[in-house]
């Protein structure tokens, strides 16, 4: 498990090996979302002028992504798993650039597969995970190149699904640990209290985060593979 | 908290702060149980060469130090805190060279005060940490530039006793949720799952681990300043 994309990039990983991309608050929550929801792709962009370029390609698909946590100007989509339900999305291409989860996810390409994880869908993942023959690296999407409680306790949560079928590394233990903490004194209590979580909730933003802490409520496992992010 | 000394070098941190170096297993511990015995100083090298170079300048020190958790080869001692007893280090000058520990104590040197920090002092650490006026950093030396599950849980214990006191940041607040549930189902077991504790205990060294795990059993806390650990 790398805490950041930075360092997952720092590092020398056993190849091939197969990715598992996580930003609970917000990104990967709302694509798993959206896919759940029949969405065609997401072409995920790392900036404001990619997602222009990519717009160009596909003139009909939808803009979506956020700034410190508010939509683009200009976009269809923000960043709340709530904007991306089947009426908006299903049949569509999503155009989307985050602050941390589309980069993580384009770090992420050095993998030979790259799923996309959610407290959403974990339960999905870890048993993808568990037929896997390659090693797995974990990478938590973090905030601005910085640990982030929300993915390291999503990690945890994949941790523990995995335990009994799998070697899992300190840091993987670690959060294991850290789940099983906050899964026993309450997790959106415990969430309220980490830096990201309540930025979001002084935004206006507490029913996403109370949704994105919900575990496996959606059952599929999309994967980001030659730029485009599918079931 | 930074993981690694090459995550706190990377970061902006707001200056002046306060740093605790950790090394749990088993450099700080093995230093505080060195000045706990009355030893005059401890001169921290990063190399075996610096430490040769510090020996000429204090021809009558101790050098002491390991390479892959051995005695480094005509050294005077390894890096076991038993080899730190008051006969062997009282009123001495150590000069020290461990593979994480003195490189982390190095990083560390761009803050206005450093401690020494490990299981076995925290509780003495943290309460001079409460009254500290400036931020204050947790360095984890962590194993080859990664992760390390045992500092983190040492991060986690600075935490639990600073409740109340000091505003936590996110990583501080994970490791402290690690320490709880450690602490729950059983540090040893649970240490002896990590990668450097069992490869300790494979080397004849498991004494060292259940000495490192040792809670509060001595109440200084040493500092780091102008090349040398003192009281």
């Amino acid at each position: 498990m790398c805490f950041t994309p930075q360092e997952y990039l720092s590092q020398e990983i056993p190849a091939p090996h197969t990715a598992v991309v996580i930003d609970v608050l917000r990104a990967t929550t709302s694509m798993v979302t959206a896919m759940a929801n029949n969405c065609l792709q997401i072409i995920p962009a790392a900036t404001v002028e990619e997602a222009l370029a990519a717009k160009e390609r596909y003139p009909k698909a939808l803009l979506a992504g956020e700034r410190q946590a508010l939509i683009i100007p200009g976009f269809d989509l923000g960043n709340s798993p709530g904007e991306y339900g089947p009426e908006t999305v299903a049949d569509k291409t999503i155009i989307m650039t985050t602050t941390n989860g589309t980069l993580a996810l384009k770090a992420a390409s050095r993998a030979a597969k790259v799923y996309v994880g959610a407290m959403a869908n974990m339960g999905a993942v870890s048993r993808k995970l568990a037929a896997e023959e390659q090693d797995v690296v974990l990478i938590c999407a973090g905030t601005d190149g910085r640990f982030s409680l929300e993915d390291m306790l999503c990690a945890g949560l994949c941790g523990q699904q995995l335990t009994g079928k799998a070697v899992l590394g300190d840091s993987v233990i670690a959060a294991r640990g850290l789940f099983r903490e906050f899964q026993r004194s309450g997790l959106k209590k415990q969430m309220l209290g980490s830096a990201h979580a309540s930025f979001l909730a002084s935004q206006g933003f507490l029913k996403d985060v109370e949704y994105c802490l919900q575990i496996d409520i959606l059952a599929i496992v999309p994967e980001y593979c030659q730029g485009a992010i599918r079931r």
